[in-house]
């Protein structure tokens, strides 16, 4: 089976390595918009074949992944769209969904399969040179279709996904663009904010001493691509805005509060029990994902 | 010198541990409510010498540290008062100051000096059986003098913080109260508050698979003690309301700006650069502290 995979960072490249390492017989070809990236992507090992226009890319592939950011995949969508096989699947690795739906509504022909995708692994690496085979391996991939996606296209996209060991998860694109939003950009949002309105306050000389562990978590996030997250708020700002207003709304109840030590007790105990419990889950999760995994792969130096 | 640490838990006992392995002539009295932790300390080589009551905790003592939860200080400091050798110091570990300072004032007989102390250092695990000497080393350790402290006091004080490898560092009650609600106390509330929002949604079985290192790295001051957490609330709360109330006003600001992408770029790059270089100069701080250990302690398998 033929993939082509246009934009090739640290995703585009993964992908490239993790399906080229999988069981399933394909041959990958890879453009980006920087020549000396798909180059590289050659020498990695990333890619097949090399395409030096979007032409080349997509005009014999089975599947197209289009993992460029964000505000570049309606461009691209409208540069493929003559291109495109008869029966191709198209998707995409963006952070939002139902902005991309639209524009492969708008843009793509009938006669191919759009579905989005999110995985949802990362890194604060960027580009080809630092893409890994095992980026994805028990990771959550989105996968968005609607009423009108084929069902083989979906179980081929399944497939694929499970054959680079992520796990793929299907929802509405909607669904997921509230469930990042909470989960994702909201953490992300008040990561920055926190980083901002502390950086710049006029004491922040004699502050930032006492800053510690707690405080270098909490912004973390803040430093990560201020145009993918930039990219992110524009493309799901409906979302966004209702977790933000909730809140600043719930900030604002709790700085009332502050003098009932019951209430607070209540508080910080349930939000305790709900975090703990996820972190639990997520323990075990990867517990169980790597036992199978030491099924499945045997430890060559154990000799079986 | 005759030290007493009032309260055995992760950090008293990591106290009597860091002083009995420092260069400093120290022996070291340990008192704690539940007797079996005192014959704990007494094991793990927290204390010198046990104190079944205040009473013959403190009365020989030079420095009387109290290191029980906020909330209990005020207590102590009843209890031990009639006690204190004349010239004694008297000092705390909580993570709050103006009020541990107040109530100083009201209990504490003019014979003796107390200035305040909060080391910025902790751990997820409690109790004296984590108790490690090295807990302080490279933490900056925050003493709180007022107009008043005799500077002889201070000097000894600031001698012992250095000798268990921490960095003294004096401000006074009022700023230290302001600055931790910055940069400690209003993180643990974010966190808190988006671990709450979160989980208690209607949608949280399904979101909560979308959740990743964002949100485990976001949460993770969730998990911490809910009592210590609602004490720090209760002794600093116009510090922490004024920094939720500008939080929650730069939220609401911030979810008018979504559709806006030069501002949303500017405030993601302007806290990126300051997250940015806060994180760098502490690396590099914390690298020097590495390079200077090594030239105090050279490493035996050197040879030198």
């Amino acid at each position: 089976m033929n993939v082509s995979v246009i934009g090739l960072g640290l995703i585009g490249g993964s992908l490239g390595l993790a399906l080229r390492e999988s069981s399933i017989d394909v041959v990958v070809s890879g453009w980006d918009r920087d020549p000396t990236v798909i180059t590289t992507a050659l020498e990695c090992g990333a890619i097949d074949r090399p395409a030096f226009t979007l032409h080349e890319a997509v005009r014999e592939a089975d599947l197209v992944v289009v993992a460029t950011p964000v505000m570049v995949v309606q461009a691209i969508f409208a540069q493929i769209a003559p291109d495109l096989k008869c029966g191709a699947i198209v998707s995409d690795v963006s952070s939002t969904k139902a902005q991309v739906a639209a524009w492969a509504r708008a843009l793509l022909p009938p006669h191919v399969s759009f579905i989005g995708g999110h995985p949802m692994a990362g890194s604060e690496r960027h580009g080809v040179v630092n893409a890994r085979a095992d980026l994805f391996r028990s990771a959550v991939y989105c996968l968005t279709p609607d009423d009108h996606t084929a069902p083989e296209a979906l179980a081929l996209l399944e497939s694929l996904v499970a054959s680079i060991g992520a796990r793929p998860l299907c929802l509405s694109a909607d669904d997921h663009d509230a469930y990042v939003a909470a989960v994702s950009h909201l953490p992300f949002l008040l990561s920055t904010a926190l980083a901002q309105i502390t950086t710049q306050d006029p004491r922040w000389a004699e502050m930032s001493a006492l800053a510690a562990t707690g405080y270098r978590d909490l912004t973390r996030l803040a430093s990560g691509d201020p145009v993918m997250h930039r990219d992110i708020c524009l493309t799901n700002a409906d979302a966004i805005q209702r977790w933000l207003r909730h809140m600043a709304g719930f900030l604002d109840t709790l700085a009332d509060r502050l003098d009932d030590a019951q209430d607070l007790h209540a508080l910080f105990d349930s939000a305790k029990q709900g975090r703990d419990a996820w972190f639990h889950e997520r323990q075990q999760a990867a517990e169980q994902e790597r036992s199978l995994g030491e099924l499945r792969a045997p430890d060559p130096a154990l000799n079986l």
